[in-house]
């Protein structure tokens, strides 16, 4: 079987170093082209210590330059704002994107001004895009042509969630979604706050009064299970560099059975793992695979607790990313990923 | 003025190394005995790397080792169910105790009994065991026998929600708790989940369906404030040392007013910090501290979140013990700890 | 291609772990048997929170439980002293063994006493054995019944060393290894000076005056150079998981010629990369890989610093470990392996 | 006693925070004025997290700010190049000064220039400077206008260095010293290799062929010995934020002596501790303290291996400027400072 040729654009971030690392490895995708803008002209190695081989000599090209006629499939981790016109020249072109940004996960340009300040750039776009949470989308996915690829947070949060709300057991005004992350999620920018001794052996919250993915949150919850829903979703940073735990606080009626619920609608999934009743899931336990682990624990009469674990950069990134763009081209959805994970 | 002669029992845990370098540095205590019961016969400097000086060549005694008659005030840093006895015996011989196991922090051995699954061995003494959450025990505490030093879950929760609580604002039935722990916390015991590699670069959730210091906390919430409250608490393990980040995701009346009644409530206080309206604490800007640093936001109209961040071996453990004990001995309540942080 | 068949012995270690992680990632290997002493009766995903599918529900047997017989390829991740039994048991019943121990390293076993202050359990064995540091052992690999899998440190040591002992360009009675390693080198075994707060936020050497890898250096080192050499070995333990840096302090002559004599060694392995001189390499940038980094830089008219990297969990163990057996059945080298480092 | 006002320029670095923390707890010293160049303007809790109380509400000026007339000690804390020109006008104004930057290390201003690359700006005041190496300057620094505080680096090496080279013993010619640091030692800036998920999980070597602290260590080793030298010098930087261990690869005569030699020198010091023969020291024992710990063991006929442990943030760099400092004001030495380490 031909390979398929790929493109990134945004290379050189630790998405996209991942979305390397996973075209390296796949059975079906070639790398053809890198692109990342402030490191133009460079050479792989020089930017990205983990990537060895023939392609650590390959260059970087501006994010803008032309992309070969024979790439197929264009993965885009570009900064929100910034991806949308790349999206549509790769579209234009004739390729097929997912794009890993926040720009193509609302389906109102409205809804992405309230959440990110920005008019949108290509608001005619969004109708056609097909949110990625590969579980819930896969009928979508087969014939898309863009695939907004889902944050990290709402993708931990959903998967979880969306069956709950389907089977119409929680109380949705009093859904508290307390989220923890690596470091990794908040990207390679040169921020102090970002620096090793300013995150090390510290945590804290940030994003508040309304970080921007409860929009995506919320919109897709309801998207997904036909349920209005409003969300009290608070984020923290954790001295770690991937992983990322959240805490579903939920109300209801009969927690003892929404553990059969979650088993129920994932028992055939090959990336998610429902924990056996009691057993809670670790970051460590998922790092380094694509796998989304929940836990969950009935707390009292009307009160339960889910836990779910990814790797932010590949089941809440990277890996989703290759996940989805394996069903756009009618691939077995493992291809070139791993439910194992490094561990420890 | 001459010094006061202390003893420390379970001198080699974390919280005990911290009680060693607190009264080290402390200008009216001194140490006299050091006892820790697996570790007896050997110097501390064999089992605390960080205690230097004559201190260091002092021998540990075993726990019951009679303690000697000039010693006036007792630290028991010894597990819960240990604990009870050694504190009787020491009251029995005339001295003061700030006890920082759980045996006397319930008014009733009931509650005791379904909290840590143990008939009380000393109920005699509950009645007069003094709850030292410091800023809301002044009163009680100069005149105390016996303190029962909080744990450091409940000391971060409490700390900002009694306020609120006292001042009527809250819906009591929806008060959730998700709080982040530093490993230290979970003791010196040779386990397997808490050895590095199983705890770095992972973050875990335990202690469900109720943890131990969900009874404390419901108590003295009460017990503070008037208010009975039912609290969802759920604390994760973080890969950090020490530090500890208490989220509480609260629903109730008119948030935008529930800051000032915080820091009306603390603004005469050297060990509590209610930061600007806005501003979020981190652990890492009170490690090394005896402060507990409180920020909060207005989420919605009817939804706040409250961050509170502490040392749990400071705050949380030995550097409250030491504050309670000032105000026993009539000292000055900073004597011998710092508002400042190690950082980073 | 029918897949061969393999046990684990010692399954339940973090070597045993990535171990069964790279197995069921392998297109020719399956895993048919898992033993873990201490663990028998129970499941691996009791025990190994980072496998899951269908080997997470298998049950691990006692270590010395017989092994299936269309087993043929047996990995022992056994602790020194215990490995030599079992490897012994499997060779009897006409299985190839790749020995993850110190048991079968040294040539005689008067060294093996002297370095580990045991009587080798099976010195008959001794001879036979091939000491698996796959770039330098590939020609005795092909027909080998029993592989003795090189530590981590002289396997980091090694790889630059012998061929700057090859050219004769060194100084071979000042040559200095100071090596730091992760935390998961020193096993899973529930020790104080192992738990999270002991390790983290602090570096340590341990092992002097002479650390049992020593002998294995000196030995191998002639051994693959026919140069004698005394090697002065410091290990240091560092608060990471996994990575091993090995810091060459080397004198002799003409270092500005060095760079080129290790460029050529290793210009056509697909698992050593020498840099560019100049480059020092990272363990972050090995983490998750097979690969070893080289980087090196003359510091004077006859001086000379290696930097050596690699994984110690991979190249240090279960990646070397399965690079040699993938030789030993006549498979691709790399079958199973990846050069490419989990980053960040 | 009335307390001598000090300022501290550059005080939102890492060691500039620590001053303040030191000052703040200090008996004698009160803090007066705080520059911080880029931010001006800014008060200080908005800057560093850990500075609580009134200190923390100070505006910080600019660097070059005229200092008030009541200040008599500087402390500067500015990057090399930068300091020279601030020192020269707080000595013109009557004024004591403490740099812990670089430019008043060395006695030739072409030492300086070939270590850093710069013409020196105040070449005329390098005879005057005193270099504090504490244990080594005190006759010196009682009646000093201007101590130029040691480097991190040099400090854990010369501790230990000078007495054993002045005992002759040292085969001077293959000193290696291989050292290991806690990221902060690299400052805060806002730099891609700082940031925490390039640092973490990660060692790598640095500042190869000539580390600029090479020149400080062969200066000051002859400086106060006596005996040329040459030094191989490696430092590494390690995912902790504070401590430094180095690791000196000595070659000698009876080093079953040489221990002896150490205990004898620093037997009556109060922050530098020899430990017994066969101990080891780490990092974590030492941090948050201004201690150094060593260790030794020989390891051959005519090798041994040093190992020597600080707080680079304390006794290798801020904690020592103040132990200068108290020497300077004829105080006593440990003023404001601390010998037990924040453990663990």
């Amino acid at each position: 079987m031909m390979k398929t040729s790929v493109a990134v654009l945004g290379a050189t971030g630790y998405a996209g170093s991942e979305l390397i690392r996973l075209i390296e490895g796949h059975p079906y995708f070639v790398i053809r082209h890198l692109a990342a803008h402030t490191q133009a002209g460079k050479k792989v190695s020089e930017v990205l210590p983990g990537i060895s081989g023939p392609t650590s000599t390959m260059a970087l090209t501006a994010s803008d330059a032309p992309i070969p006629d024979d790439v197929e499939l264009v993965f885009v981790a570009l900064p929100h704002g910034a991806a949308a016109r790349s999206v549509k020249m790769a579209l234009d072109t004739g390729k097929k994107v997912v794009d890993l940004s926040a720009d193509f996960r609302h389906r109102s340009a409205a809804t992405y001004k309230t959440a990110y300040g920005l008019d949108h750039p290509c608001p005619e776009l969004l109708k056609e895009a097909v949110f990625g949470l590969t579980e819930f989308s896969r009928a979508d996915l087969i014939n898309a042509r863009l695939v907004a690829n889902p944050g990290c947070y709402p993708s931990s949060t959903l998967l979880p969630l969306v069956p709950l709300l389907k089977a119409g057991v929680l109380d949705t005004n009093h859904i508290i979604v307390d989220s923890k992350s690596g470091a990794s999620g908040a990207g390679r920018g040169e921020k102090t706050d970002l620096l090793y001794c300013e995150v090390n052996e510290s945590v804290r919250a940030y994003g508040l009064p309304r970080h921007r993915h409860t929009w995506e949150m919320e919109e897709w919850a309801e998207g997904f299970s036909g349920e209005a829903v409003s969300v009290q979703f608070v984020p923290h940073i954790l001295p770690m560099t991937r992983g990322m735990l959240s805490t579903l606080h939920l109300f209801g009626q009969s927690p003892e059975h929404w553990h059969a619920i979650l088993e129920q609608a994932f028992m055939s999934e090959p990336f998610v793992r429902v924990l056996p009743e009691g057993s809670l899931p670790s970051t460590g336990g998922v790092n380094g695979s694509n796998r989304c682990d929940i836990g969950l624990v009935a707390t009292g009469k009307n009160t339960a607790v889910v836990i779910s674990c990814l790797d932010n950069l590949l089941k809440g990134a990277a890996g989703q990313a290759v996940q989805n763009a394996n069903i756009m081209f009618g691939l077995d959805e493992s291809s070139g990923l791993s439910a194992q994970a490094i561990w420890p």
